[in-house]
């Protein structure tokens, strides 16, 4: 299996619901660092999993409603705990409909998995892999 | 699959005993970079795999009492190479127990999976994964 | 000259005030990846800077009350931006306190100059260094 | 499973053909810093996946011929685009050769699977996996 | 002394002249990921060094004219060795005068001096630090 | 000022002396990452610093001797405790001796000042940084 990964980020505001969370129950933030890998099993003809200039768009265009938001007040959100691995899903489900949707380009019609990682700091991370789907 | 991954480390001496080893047959040691990842198929109604803080301090508690050692020295050890790799399978029992505990708080009871990485230089790491189990 | 330097983190909310700012005006937040490097002459008797596990501790007391917080309700920093390069010299003043209160243990008191480094993200950083005074 | 991975690194110059790649249809280059892990379901008698200085010696003879060349020069690459993902393919072709050779030492003979990681910046990277075979 | 860093990178080819090269001789090539730190004495009364997004977009137009190039082919660099520590003085040129020209924005004026850092694999980097001038 | 800087390890076992260390008053150890940058005021005429790859071979030559041993069982360390800040510094000297004496080749005379930077973890790291002397 072959895969491509990009990189970028964002920069956000949210609390959490739920004694579990402690003092992330107040206002606070977060810089995620967020990657996505595309799984393929075969390469195109180009010799390439997807183009990664049009990997990176896809992201950036993903991430932008997001960024320098505070998340507690977006309507997609409302009702949930914005945590990492609830981001990096709905990360996930934005990229695998990019995936579908030909906005990555050739290639991007046989990604048959996405992973979504998201760093919170140098000492936790969490993540999303799932298939991209019909 | 979702998945949590937090980060600690420990600082130990040890030998090797074999020809295989060579030089690092003397006295020597390592600082060790844990990673444990923890797999879950789906989030807890926190919205979470396990919670980032307690799976800290179950690190912590497992790597305390290697933690400024000379592995050499410990019965659990006897015999043994203490391999980077072999240490990732100790680390993983150790984690996967305190899963089956309880230690992790919520969501730990639905962890699937568990992974531990070693990383032993900036070029060279080790880890092990494998199932929870009952 | 020799140096010791400790890493920690803060996850915050801010705003920052000033059409420069563009969409940062919102409120938003970060994680902040903080270096703090201590600078000292020569080695104390024990042959260190400072004592790394007191130099964790100190940071760790200086970053507690601006951890999960958001810092635009906080009345030390009310009518300012808390930019990164802004609380890299907030930071650095309490350390500096730190070290000049004896918090550091034995070393603290020759420490020359302090450097604390802020990580915003994997693409940008800033930074204050300045010297410890009397 | 447990693995262990060694990194090095290539400087090549290379150029891709096809309207897809863009700029990158001229002459440029890149530094590969090359991750390669080696999967196996148990450990040696040694207590080890394959020995770490055996396995930088693999990778290295494996690089060996692409450094510092210029790719579109080299035969065995003759009307292929060298793309990363490409060029973990080429080198997992080589790692799991040495693997069933016996290059890697006591150990080798019993891993199960390779995986090869290209980072060719901060933000972008690609791997190949894939079993060794007989 | 207050510092902002930003980073970005270029994939660029090009060969060295003199037996010191060895190898690099031959045409081959890297990626440089590059980071550039920007010096002031006070912050603005923005609260900043220099603006982030600004300086981004300040050195994402002075690699432009190098990235995905051959640099042997640019008239600019004929008769010259374009060496990692070359090529961070060159940067750090366009830079300062990014500085002195205001492209930098509000805060840019004040910038007293820069460091231009260029990574050229995991074990190597070279910088140039230098007074803006007037 | 230019810097080139280059990078390796070293695994080693020591133990400190004194209460100020607590645990690591027993026999524990320490993967060390060590960055060596050389400061030149000018380039020679072949465009560099020093050679990196001479810069590498000096650097490993002066780790060999306390690479896989036991710093308390080396003469040259009897009495002293070998922290990371002090281990730096021996490093320094001996770099300091391989520009003077030529060992870095072509450049290594007008190196005018070195910089030796150990890291401990992905937390704490020190450096002692030097003029090179006559």
């Amino acid at each position: 299996m072959y895969a491509v990964e990009v990189r970028d980020h964002i920069m956000i505001a949210h609390s959490f619901k739920g004694p579990l969370f402690g003092p992330a129950q107040g206002l606070h933030g977060a810089t995620f660092v967020v990657d996505v890998a595309f799984f393929r099993e075969e390469l195109t003809a180009d010799g390439v999993v997807v183009d990664i200039g049009r990997a990176h768009q896809a992201l950036k265009a993903t991430l932008e409603p997001l960024n320098y938001r505070n998340l507690d007040e977006l309507p997609q959100f409302a009702g949930k705990n914005t945590t990492t691995e609830f981001l990096s899903r709905h990360i996930f489900e934005a990229m695998a409909g990019a995936a579908r949707s030909g906005a990555l380009g050739p290639g991007g019609e046989g990604v048959a998995r996405i992973r979504v990682t998201l760093h919170e700091s140098h000492v936790a991370r969490a993540w999303f892999e799932g298939a991209v789907g019909a």
